[in-house]
């Protein structure tokens, strides 16, 4: 096989299609691990760096030249979304972003809007100046799930249950069905305009879904994912859904049709394999390795490579890196997913 | 069948015996969610509320008598465990506890005790004033199980992902092995004390073994955690064994011998009763049902007792009350387990 660019490979992992090595980068490869990224934020908030595209395109590609990894993920934030149905995000305050006004009943559900109207086209400029640096990467665009937004919404900034939440769906599902709609509309408008920038593939992350149980999943959050999946894919992107922490939920997220499915780290590839019949799947190394020595992160990887087997797969954490994770292995795992893979072409 | 007490009907239940009604209580019963506990604790800390068995005790008997569940669980906290090994805590500053000292390297596990050094009989007190108030009552004790007390000490305290933990862990398991025996000598200390003062059951709380998969903590925890289920035991006690928010760890958790095996409420009885063999089960309501209507919880209540079956089961929430729940859902999930389980002597 002939050497592909880092693009066509992650495309073909993606299509379950053979590939020279399997492709691999790390869900938070942009930031606070990496001093270069440190560095740069020292003067500068988030929301700044976040919507100046100069600036989130350097941040996007620093991983992507410390350690050559298949693909650059946007540097973005999920929330940006939630401003364009009408519900306005602050980053401020270093405590977590928060909305302004959170959303916990019929009537503040049915004020917000049913389209896009706000200006998301720093996203767009982040995107193409990602592209124009480095031609041949594989751009990940991305959104919140539709539940995942809903959540924050609800509880009106981050939360270490979500009580509030489920609690709003046991009590009027309707309504919160409702809410679902209308945060699915918020996802579209982040995803089209990455879209219309040039993303090669776009996540979805439902980092939230893992308070749900499968059968509250798949009654009432499985319709907006799969209606958000159909989005992407029918404007021609693959689209990779990912339930973060919910091993729990991989068959019902495999339920929607979403190219590949990504994995948490405690389902070994194997198992997750046949759990979600045969899709390609993106994952699933413990992040916390990327904080220990590079030789114990390597053993863990060949393992991961093994489980998943010869095609079909992104290799990835099975979470965001933390802010321990260690420059040195996470560069040890990437050498070694792409030598450890290489199939020269016959002489 | 005659009436039976509390106590004997919670004793029933975790042997699997017949029962005349299904036992009921929840995790953090006594807590927040109570305007009662909220008044008595307005000029108190929380650790001179824990530290003071009649203000314990009170606090411990909140939900009996407001609710009239068939276990106290004692208000305390696992963390008091640690200074039996010489790991001092602080719970000041209302950021949640915090270990002095954390526990990093092999030189830091090998200087922590081998055995009880501290002072705990103020949970003995507590538990005895709450027995002399309240004879018939199942009272539960509990501790942390290895695992968690090792995050805390590895954290320094709470955490959003107990990475350092898993660092440890992976670089070096044989000196994290060496952590969990000295953790699960701490935990000894404090389930001895609460035995000797008349608890009459312990569950253990693995409460963040949730980060780990099912095969590193097969290989790694399972035998510390057995270890002190079977220190319960041996003592005449039945255990119960919780991992909150664990659902792929349940037939782990389940190799472990206790009596009892606790689940999430993201895992159906039935399919708990399966993946444990059998085994009596504790749980799972969402707790955030209690956040809503008394006809939606009762509702989730009446599936959970029919997904259960008839025997082996001890009704509580697959996770802690948080504070939002509402008292009159509390209130009306215990009149329906009671009433809707109780079978009348036969004329």
């Amino acid at each position: 096989m002939t050497t592909m660019t880092a693009r066509e490979r992650f495309l073909a992992a993606c299509a379950g299609r053979p590939v020279d090595h399997v492709p691999v980068w790390f869900m938070r490869q942009a930031g606070r691990h990496l001093p270069e990224y440190r560095a740069l934020r020292r003067d500068m908030d988030f929301w700044t760096s976040l919507t100046t595209p100069d600036v989130a395109a350097r941040i996007t590609l620093q991983p992507v030249e410390r350690y050559g990894v298949d693909a650059a993920v946007l540097f973005s934030d999920i929330l940006v979304a939630l401003p364009a149905i009408g519900a306005p995000v602050t980053f401020e305050g270093g405590k977590g972003p928060r909305v302004l006004e959170p959303v916990r009943d019929a009537e503040a559900v049915d004020a917000l809007g049913d389209a896009s109207m706000s200006d998301l086209s720093f996203l767009a400029g982040t995107c193409r100046a990602v592209r124009e640096a480095s031609p041949d990467i594989a751009i990940v665009g991305f959104s919140g799930a539709p539940f995942t937004l809903a959540a924050y919404l609800v509880e009106g900034g981050g939360s270490k249950d979500w009580a509030k939440t489920r609690a709003f769906l046991h009590d009027d599902p309707e309504t919160f069905g409702r809410l679902l709609d209308k945060t699915a509309t918020a996802a579209e408008a982040q995803i089209d305009v990455q879209i219309d920038a040039g993303t090669d593939v776009i996540q979805i992350f439902d980092s939230w879904a893992e308070v749900l149980s499968a059968e509250v999943y798949r009654d009432v959050v499985l319709p907006h994912l799969s209606r958000l999946v159909t989005h992407v894919q029918d404007r021609g992107l693959p689209c990779i859904a990912f339930a973060k922490g919910s091993p729990h939920l991989l068959e019902v997220v495999a339920e929607s049709p979403a190219a590949v499915i990504g994995v948490d780290w405690r389902v070994p590839l194997d198992v997750a394999r046949h759990r979600t019949s045969g899709r390609p799947l993106q994952g699933n190394l413990d992040p916390a390795l990327m904080a220990a020595a590079p030789e114990v992160a390597v053993a863990a990887t060949r393992q991961a490579l093994a489980a998943a087997g010869p095609g079909g797969h992104i290799l990835n954490t099975g979470h965001g890196l933390s802010p321990e994770a260690r420059p040195e292995t996470v560069a040890a795992v990437v050498k070694y997913v792409q030598s450890a893979t290489l199939v020269k072409e016959a002489p």
